[in-house]
């Protein structure tokens, strides 16, 4: 079974990195732009630009670029610390795969066999 | 810095497991019913209930068991499954503080100084 195994870090003063921080991050890198990342995701390019915000002042130094112009306007890049930041959530997150997997998959063995019951109903 | 690292599963069919319903459960073992265990989160009963029938239907046997009558009736108790599954859960989020420290330690490094900054705001 492919069971996602998703980390979430909580920093102090209601700062946190999880999986769509990360995601959006990565996206950035592959579209070279905030706004082609977001359209990537469905998110209004005003939710992008609001995450990124956000990332740039939780961190001592900036995880994106933006250059030059207005909305659509310049293009984006991760900067050292960006790709830094990315690198090491993903680390953590396959070390987790790898150390956690006798836990998981304990879990795992109890599930219920899948497509046998509507999941989301509850009559 | 107290980083609280979370971890959440998400099986096939939309089928997830996450630290909401794990705290559910292990309130449900404290109060001894799921009305008191919702009441510790401010969770409406419906929700609590909802929440632990979604559970129930995922595994292949009950997380919880509801004993006898109505709404605040009869109390609950954690199967043997339920704890066994709460247990590795906690397991598994043990395991990924002590393996993943030093690339969650590598982010921390980098963060502003808290405080700092509003955080939500946007400038």
């Amino acid at each position: 079974m492919a069971t996602r195994i998703t980390l979430r870090l909580d920093f102090d003063a209601g700062r946190r990195l999880g999986p769509g921080k990360v995601a959006l991050l990565e996206a950035i890198r592959r579209h070279g732009s905030i706004a082609g990342a977001g359209r990537e995701f469905g998110m209004a390019y005003r939710r992008a630009w609001l995450l990124v915000d956000e990332l740039n002042r939780m961190f001592s130094q900036p995880l994106v670029l933006a250059r030059g112009g207005g909305r659509d306007g310049g293009g984006a890049a991760l900067t050292d610390l960006g790709a830094e930041i990315v690198t090491q959530y993903r680390r953590a997150e396959a070390k987790i795969e790898r150390q956690a997997a006798i836990e998981i998959r304990s879990i795992e063995q109890h599930l219920a066999p899948s497509g046998e019951d509507g999941s989301q109903g509850h009559g």
